[in-house]
């Protein structure tokens, strides 16, 4: 096993090796999850910063309980209600939340590079909660985690990411981590979301969903944030249902045990049918508990623990 | 003892056996919030998450409290800040919640029943923190905790309700919860907040304040929610406090040593002169600190903890 | 050592002797905060509430974090969210955190007075977090913290504060510790926000800069709150900026080795040149860490603690 990063920024700077390290402990954290007492004494009396510029709830209690189970001390900074309002540049306010001896700050923001922009100036280990459009490693990692689980390993397997390609973080991250794990990976979705570009990275690119979806071992389907769409590339809610919703009659192309994952919250009857959320090829929720357990791992190994602990 | 619930989520459900259970347990419970160390060891390493998407700080501070009293790790999860606003459905959501390992999930919510829905589709414990005009169980059992502290037994003692009774759960529930001791219970308020089919639940109904009051052992007060007053049915504020507010000339009406409630926060003026709320005769912060100790009581009669262990 | 204040309200009250035990504790309290576990048992089982009607989210992180350190339960009570929006008075909600076996009561509020107000009413120990125009204490003992743990000494010194006095409850504070330790005390400012009334108290009153700033061993900054600026008394932030802005041009009039401090959040190129924030001079974030370990030594002493037990 191996592990040499003080932060967790993007998946790019991970090598296989630090990936497989991380998915081994996150098994570990896992099994914890599933005691009677979830609790870990690995991190007891260190101090855990959540520093949510972009809001998002979820990203944020997955984090702020990973930590609380590691028995971590847990502060949570939101921008809206903060001197980030008062003018105070981020800069600032990092290095105040960091004076308070904290050890661990978790950073989610809308630009692109605050994470590794944190990671210069400060002493404090960082973690990227998901970073504009650039980068959202944890969501990468839970995600190879589940596929992992399932299949044993990435190697040679199918795995379809659907929908918004362009400006998803989450399909950017997952990229890298299926490709430096051995997947083969398919992009689909609009033509203005998935350009040929990412045949560059090493994946295959198609605008046909059929063709998409035939061989895949795996489907991932990206949130449509159609609450903030961006309006010139994004071809209308209902067009992108009718061309790219994953719906009964669409799924009878794929492999009939076919993983379908989401990042969630679904939009039901957007990015798929309601019926297919809910079926056993679903594994929406598995992701969500293998959030929380690769957050603990993140943790857990930024902050210098050794990973050949967790095999006692 | 006894106690069969892996649930909190009305009165109605409960025996009078396992109503004496918890109010039994809560009172070990309200002794630890007596000590020196405030703390007990009984749920250490569970999850508990405060589901609440009707806001109410008071009612979601006292379970949060009682869970950390109780050493388990606590998420608070606000509609106003979370998925729910991206149109999740409450489904999801509690799903997701449920999938970070919750082991009991705390919910209040503007509609009735939602609490009942969710125990149908968790594995995990829900109690009910109140749902629409339906129940709020825990404010009933704190409140009838609170009379029999005082009286020993709830048996035989003239309880009265006064105020909004038709649209009010914790009116509902303190009925339910009051029958089953053996008290008899007055409901008094406005004509039109308080109808007569009442009675068929064995309650006697008076639209005179002063008949409500004369023989009364307690008089719980509802809290007129003027900023949210449903027009139609109500009366009007100045016509309220003239008809039915518990002023010092109808309080010489009443026992003298009549015990007077109020789930909190008073409005003073409104439903009671502020110096009766301030008499001995009010119990009003006994019954938010009696409050803790009925959360805490359920919090670990739900999760399947013995209350046998407690007496030891 | 001495320490005889059930609660921590303003500087006024504390002899000093009480200074100096508080200064001792957080030394010992800054030790914890650099160890590798951060943690000590002070406070197990005890309910600390942050009760925030005046919104300020450092002020309250850093005592949350103080709290939990100490191993405190802690409850954050923000009145946007509460039933002070209801109409419930200060002492009606104070009263029913209490309720809830609170042990320590943490008050922000806008109007100088409510942490007095109270103490008079509460059992609970009560600690002021800056009330209106008033009081500061935790940010005072900071700054005389920071200073004496770099001179060793009060004694002597000479330190200017510099900026709107008169409505702040940061230089207020501050006056009355430094002049309890002797220090020697010079404001500076617009005419308008300085008003010589300051003499009466001890201190050395000039409206120019230069003046102030050439024979200062410390310069403390006050914060120029312009989001929210008196508008009659405040010349203007440019005026402001050319007439009192602590500049490269003003700072060659100061001892090479002056200390420069700030309660934070700067307004970079208003209070202070960018450059000169960031220079060696600045101690800004050190007051940031030293005010966490205050506030453990006031939750600490305020609750009865004796300061013998941290030397050992």
């Amino acid at each position: 096993m191996s592990w040499n990063q003080r932060h967790l920024l993007d998946i790019q700077s991970l090598s296989r090796d630090e990936i497989t390290t991380i998915l081994d402990a996150a098994r570990s954290f896992r099994a914890v999850g599933e005691r009677p007492i979830k609790k870990a004494p690995s991190l007891r009396g260190k101090t855990v910063v959540n520093l949510f510029v972009e809001p998002s709830t979820r990203t944020r209690i997955s984090f702020e309980l990973a930590a609380q189970r590691l028995s971590a001390d847990v502060i949570n900074f939101s921008a809206e209600a903060s001197s980030l309002r008062k003018g105070e540049t981020l800069k600032d306010t990092a290095r105040n939340l960091e004076a308070l001896n904290a050890d661990i700050l978790i950073i989610r923001h809308q630009a692109s590079g605050a994470p590794h922009f944190l990671s210069r100036i400060l002493k404090s280990h960082v973690i990227n909660a998901g970073d504009g459009a650039h980068s959202h490693p944890t969501q990468a990692l839970l995600d190879v985690f589940t596929i992992r689980e399932k299949f044993g390993t990435l190697e040679g397997l199918n795995v379809t990411i659907l929908g918004d390609i362009l400006y998803s973080r989450v399909a950017r991250s997952n990229i890298w981590a299926l490709l430096k794990m051995g997947a083969n990976v398919t992009l689909s979705g609009p033509i203005t979301l998935v350009p040929r570009i990412f045949e560059k990275m090493g994946c295959r690119v198609t605008h046909r969903i059929e063709e998409a979806i035939e061989n895949a071992d795996v489907i991932n389907l990206l949130r449509i944030q159609h609450e903030r769409q961006r309006e010139v590339m994004f071809p209308g809610l209902g067009e992108y249902v009718s061309l790219f919703s994953l719906n009964a009659q669409r799924f009878k192309k794929a492999k009939p045990d076919v993983m379908i994952m989401h990042p969630g919250p679904i939009n039901r009857g957007v990015e798929i049918d309601s019926a297919l959320a809910d079926s056993p090829n679903s594994v929406v929720l598995e992701q969500v508990t293998n959030g929380l357990a690769v957050r603990m791992a993140a943790l857990f190994l930024v902050s210098g623990n050794s990973a050949s602990a967790l095999s006692s």
